[in-house]
């Protein structure tokens, strides 16, 4: 059978452990997990994205089935480079719902083999945002506890 | 029976199929249909204003019964001057009734006599929204397809 | 132009302020309204459904626009018959969205020219629902503020 | 890799054109895709089990990823049976979502492997339920539009 | 300052740690909780509202502040014969919100002393609903794990 | 019994109606209610914290059980200096809710012994909220029977 080639792509600012949630269960399903982070220089990001690559590259280092990339493109448009027929989402709430329903559909439009599979994040990880974050850690609150390495 | 003239307030930046839909659907109701385009010069805007308005114009060019116009006051105000005594909106999803939901009570406090109807946007034009077409185009992506002219 | 024939249809079990808001708000733009109160013998209902009829054909004696019938098939299959476009719906919150989003869509394909137009129901009269007053009522508690007419 | 095997369960009380579009994308996804459809005798349905049964078999002759069941236990229990470490379900709309979000929980404490994949069903399907088809077919409505095969 | 007396109304059909964890957290707040347990001869239970009743009752043995009742009526009125000011209700999802948003609306109508206190329950337990609970059951699964007390 | 104090945050720009309702309804609850106005240099507001500050303090200057404080930490910080052991909140709709689940089950993992008590909304006042408010006055509307005190 062919080879399932899936794209986690996100902001990653930072990547929680919400997101790490998503990667490790995505395992299961897919043979290569791309874990592409938006890097458009005119967005502003409060974690540096090297630092944030460099973070989840280590996290990942002994899990050859996943690879990090930069990219600056439509996500419909990266996937097709990088052979990926799958999107990897995950969902917490109705909020999310209605944005990534919108969202999957556009890209669907844009490259039709691509086809976006949902994971529902697990209860205790589904408060963990990474704007929350960002609040927590601008008010100088510990936010080592939602993220899978060492930030600080 | 008086003549039922309605608003189509939005800023349209740019505007879609998806408000297209609702327009040609609100030719059903309405005896006039103005398409109120916001144009605060604080607000930046991704599609030039008047762009905007001669594109709409250009495209219901035969249909006596829309009109365009540029406003940059409450959506209340200008519908008294207008005679507009319906406001016309789509729905999209939960996100977009809850918002409304707000607006339209607000906009009945300010202009008692103001109605806001609503029609459920077709499900295939759902997904469209003026933001995740600004992110397509951002990224080099077709946006032609999800518009009801050319823009490009 | 074209007469404006609306359906207004519901079990009506029974027929709320709620209900009420969204008929006289309906006037506002349709030049008739059928009140169709579904007549399903195989449905157990708790107020009579000729005790309802009466009741609101009472309420509207003094309003020709309005006609009251029973009906018992497809709301889309009475709406032919009564040579109505327009079916008028009231929506209360999110999870009457999801229901009604269908259900129009469903309508539509059964009778391509029927068009649903929602209004949303006032505030203060949003939280009343037929089912909740069949509760109250059961339990002895008083309704008629709940409705347009004395009903005990 | 290990296999990927899949069940699709669900009353299926009609299986309609939604259920197919979620087994076809589902098709990309897994090896194999055991269709379960609820077969409880003291949960009344509207069409006869096992007409559905050879409906959906037939439906799916030629495809030998897909296998078609009847099941009478929980879930994540038939689920062991069948050597399945994953759910498939689609998701219409966000009361589907609150609804799904629990009982993937609910599933994943019964047999802690056992994955839940979500896919969002297309949008032109998603008014679809099986709730409505039979409401649909009672008032003697055409169905077969909603419906990967013809049923009467 | 007043007493501060809650009803913590429900069927309870059965009582669940999603409960548990609602009436623990109260405790902060209320100087009495009444669990008021619904006992209507005309809707069927799982459980019998004794046994439950009991075993509520043991859970709570050593907590003085709270009392355990059977009711069948309004909740409302209960609560005026109970002194009660306060109704405490556990908020899971969106479903939920839209459902207590209502009730609790009515419940001020009715008795306008009486305010909706509410608690969203933990994100752990969130999954868990009597619904779920007796689904299971009534497929052989154990439930215990769900509960604060064993009930087989 | 232990005081119940708890804090009312917001960036209350401005502080409306809505906001007054909450802050009156919670006084049956609370023996002190600190409203805090967050205060952070670095997020543009419309109103002057000052201002609001003073007009809020003149509005309950009769009421000994609220304070008003200015605050620019975490707010599961400012409760532990202010021994608040609750944090109250009203929610208004759904985006509300999936809003606060996340914020309120955040500020218990940084201070487990703070739990958040939430309101719904009255329902006319639901409508409003300081978004919307600034909009209104930005374009020149009458704000003034929106807050619970004159502002030009």
């Amino acid at each position: 059978m062919k080879n399932k080639i899936a794209i986690f792509p996100g902001t990653f600012d930072p990547f929680t452990l919400g997101h790490h949630d998503i990667v490790l269960r995505g395992l299961k399903i897919f043979d290569t997990i791309h874990i592409a982070i938006g890097n458009n220089p005119e967005k502003e990001r409060y974690f540096d994205v090297e630092l944030i690559k460099n973070k989840v590259k280590k996290l990942y280092k002994n899990e050859n089935k996943i690879n990090i990339i930069l990219y600056n493109e439509l996500t419909a448009e990266i996937s097709k480079k990088l052979n990926a027929n799958f999107i990897l989402r995950g969902l917490r709430n109705t909020t999310d719902f209605e944005f990534e329903n919108s969202i999957s559909q556009i890209n669907k439009d844009i490259n039709k083999d691509l086809e976006t599979i949902f994971l529902i994040t697990s209860p205790k990880l589904a408060p963990i945002s990474s704007t929350i974050i960002r609040d927590v850690i601008k008010y100088g609150g510990d936010i080592n506890k939602y993220l899978p390495f060492k930030i600080n």
